[in-house]
C-alpha cells in the first residue's frame, strides 16, 4: 500500500488524484487532504474518504471539530508544512495552485519524500533550488505534457536524448488574427477547446505563457538546456509531447484528455496499472495537425524562452507578474494584449540574483506582485 | 567491437545496413556479406568494406578466386549455412528474401547468436517455431513497423501491454473505389508512395498482405495475440507503430521514412548512438492522419487473420501461394484481383499441421507453390 497525502485536494487536479486513489482501493492509501478554502468540497470528500489528517489553507476558514472527532486538522501555511514534514506518507502529490506549493515540496524532498507534482510554479520558481536538494526524492511530473516526455524517455537513456517536443493546442486563439487580439474578453479566454481546468491555467493556455512555464518546468524536471526544448503547436492534443533520441527516434506519449492517465502514472510508477479510463482511438481522431507557434502573437512564450536563458531569479519574476497581469485581466482592468506587456516591463525593471535560495525567491515574488501593479498604475 | 555478418548485403536493407556498419567504424566490425546472385554490387561491397568471408546463394554464380585472394568463399544454401553455424559474429543481420532466410535464421538462435530479422517470411513461417529455440539468442526486428513497437515497448512491461497499433500506409489503391481493383496495372501496383523497396514488398504493400503478414511477424516476435494487434491506416508513414498499455497510455515511435534509422537501433540495441540521419520535423509534415483499412478491398489482411487464429502450417502456406500469385500478376498471368482469391483457394486446400517442424514447414511450402500454379491454371 502506498501512503499518500493529497496536497490541493479540492481542485481539478486534486479531486481526480482522489479519484485514481479510490478506483485502485488495494495499491493506495490516503494520508491525508489538503484544501485552500473550498469547504463545501473538502467535506463531502471527508466524508467519502475519511482520511485521519486535514490540513486548510486559508486564515478564518475551519470546519468544526465536533463533527470530525477522528480527524486532526492542521491550520495556515505553518499548519501544512508540519503534516508535510511530520506525517507518515510516501508520496506527496502537489496540487496547490502557485508559489504556495514551493514551501511544501521542499519540506517533502528534504525528507527525502518523493513527490508527483502537478504545480508548475514549484518549478518555474524554484527549478534550480530543487535540483540541488532532491538527492534522495524524486519528482514524478503530473502534467499530462511532462508525463508525456517522462513516459517517453524510458525508451532510452538520459543523455541519449538530443531534443524535447512540448505539444501545445495553441489555445483558444490560435487562428484569430493578430489585429483582434487587443479585443478578446475575458469570457472568450476563459474558453479552452481541449482541457477543462482552473481560470489562471487556462488564460495561460491563451496566451501561451503556460507553454512558456512548461519550457521552464521541463528544463529542470528532466536537466536539459532550453535550446533542447521545442514547443510545437498540436490543436487537437493527442500527442502529449515527445522525445527524439540522438538516433533519430522520435518517441512519443499519446491519449485522450484524461488528467487520470498521467496521475495514475505518477501514483504507480514505475508500474502501469490496468484501468476502463477511454482509450485513444486514431482511427476516431482521424487526423493530427502541428505547426509552429507565432511568438509574434504570444510573446509570453518568447518571454519564457528569454528568462530561461537567463536563469536565476527572472523565471520566478515571469510566474509573478503574470499572475497579477492575469488578475487584472480577469478584473477588466487591462485587456489581453497588455498581459505580456505588463509582464516584459516587470522583468526589465528586475535586477538577477543568480542561484537564488527560498528566501530570496520568495522576496523576487513579492517584488515582482508588487511592481506589476506598480506598472499597470492601478 | 561488434561483429556482424550480413545475409542478403546487395539488397535495398543489406545496403542500408553496411552503410549503418562503415558510419559506425569505431562499434562494428564486418564478419561476411552473402548475396543471392548480383555479383557486380558484391565486387563493389567487397572492393570498399574488405571482409574475409563471402557467400553466393545462387548456384553457378561465383567471383574469380585470383582476384579475392584474401577471401574465404562459400556457395549455396550449405556453403551459407556453414558460414552461419562455424563463423566467429555476434549479430547475424538476416536479410535475405523470402522462404530461404528460415534455415540460417535457425542455424544462428541454435548457437545462440542473435538476430537482427528482416526477413518478414522467418516469423510467418516458423515464428512458433523460432520461439521455442530461440531460449538463448534474442530476435531483434528491423522492419520499421515491429522496430517501432519494441521501441515503444520499452516505456512498460510485456505484461502490460494492452494492444499494438500497427500503422499501414495504406499503399498506393487506399483511396482506389473497387470497381476499378481489376484494372490495376503492374505499373501502378509497383509505384510505393512513402518506401522504395524491392518487388514482392512493394506488391504486397498494395493488397495489404504486407501488413497481413506484419500481423503474424508481431505475434511471433512480441508474443501477443492476435486480438491484440490492430492495424491501423495512416497514408503519411510517420507514426511507425505503437503500443496502447493497460493503464490508457498509447507510445509510439515516429521518424523519417529511413530504413537505417530501425536498422542502426536493431544493431546497437539497447544503446541509441548519434546519427545525422534526417531528422523528422512535425511542423514541416503539418498533418497525421488515420483510418480503418478496408478489407472487402484488401481481403488479403482478412487472410492474413484468419491464418493467424487458425495457427500451425496455415500462415506458411498464406505466404507461399502469396509468392506465387505476385509472380504471376507481375508476369501478367493474372490480374490484381486475383492475387487474394488465388491465395484463398490454396488456403482451402490445405490440410494444416500444427506446431510444424522445419521440414514439415519447408514441404508444406513446396506443396503451396505447387497448387497455386495448379489452381491457377498455368
Amino acid at each position: 500500500m502506498k501512503k499518500i497525502l493529497v496536497l490541493g485536494s479540492t481542485g481539478s487536479i486534486g479531486q481526480q488524484t482522489l479519484q485514481v486513489i479510490a478506483d485502485n482501493p488495494d495499491l493506495f492509501q490516503l494520508t491525508g487532504l489538503v484544501c485552500n478554502n473550498n469547504v463545501q468540497k473538502l467535506e463531502e470528500q471527508i466524508n467519502r474518504l475519511k482520511p485521519k489528517f486535514v490540513g486548510i489553507n486559508q486564515k478564518g476558514v475551519s470546519l468544526n471539530q465536533e463533527l470530525y472527532q477522528e480527524i486532526k486538522f492542521f491550520y495556515q501555511e505553518a499548519g501544512i508544512l508540519e503534516m508535510v514534514k511530520s506525517l507518515d506518507y510516501d508520496l506527496l502529490v502537489m496540487a496547490i495552485v502557485g508559489a504556495a506549493g514551493l514551501k511544501p515540496t521542499l519540506a517533502a524532498i528534504n525528507r527525502g519524500k518523493d513527490v508527483a507534482l502537478a504545480t508548475k510554479e514549484v518549478m518555474v520558481l524554484a527549478g534550480e533550488l530543487i535540483q540541488r536538494n532532491k538527492q534522495k526524492a524524486k519528482i514524478f511530473p503530473i502534467d499530462s505534457e511532462h508525463s508525456a516526455i517522462w513516459q517517453s524517455m524510458r525508451s532510452g537513456t538520459k543523455s541519449e536524448i538530443e531534443k524535447v517536443i512540448l505539444t501545445c493546442s495553441g489555445g483558444p486563439f490560435r487562428s484569430t488574427p493578430i489585429e483582434k487580439f487587443s479585443e478578446i474578453t475575458v469570457e472568450q479566454a476563459l474558453h479552452h477547446p481541449n482541457w477543462k481546468m482552473g481560470r489562471r491555467i487556462t488564460i495561460d493556455s491563451a496566451t501561451l505563457m503556460n507553454k512558456g512555464l512548461e519550457v521552464i518546468e521541463a528544463k529542470w524536471l528532466f536537466d536539459i538546456s532550453e535550446s533542447q526544448i521545442e514547443v510545437v503547436v498540436h490543436p487537437q492534443s493527442i500527442l502529449h509531447s515527445a522525445v527524439i533520441f540522438q538516433d533519430g527516434s522520435m518517441i512519443g506519449q499519446m491519449g485522450v484528455t484524461d488528467m487520470k492517465v498521467p496521475i495514475q502514472y505518477a501514483l504507480t510508477y514505475p508500474q502501469r496499472i490496468k484501468n476502463n479510463y477511454p482509450r485513444l482511438s486514431l482511427t476516431d481522431i482521424r487526423k493530427l495537425e502541428f505547426e509552429a507557434p507565432d511568438t509574434n502573437k504570444f510573446p509570453c512564450l518568447r518571454l519564457a524562452y528569454e528568462v530561461l536563458k537567463s536563469g536565476g531569479s527572472l523565471p520566478t519574476v515571469l510566474n509573478a507578474a503574470d499572475e497579477i497581469a492575469i488578475e487584472l485581466f480577469l478584473k477588466r482592468k487591462i485587456v489581453f494584449n497588455d498581459i505580456p506587456i505588463l509582464i516584459e516591463k516587470v522583468i526589465n525593471k528586475h535586477q538577477a540574483i543568480s542561484s537564488p535560495d527560498l528566501e530570496e525567491i520568495l522576496k523576487v515574488d513579492s517584488w515582482a506582485r508588487k511592481t506589476a501593479l506598480d506598472c499597470a498604475n492601478i
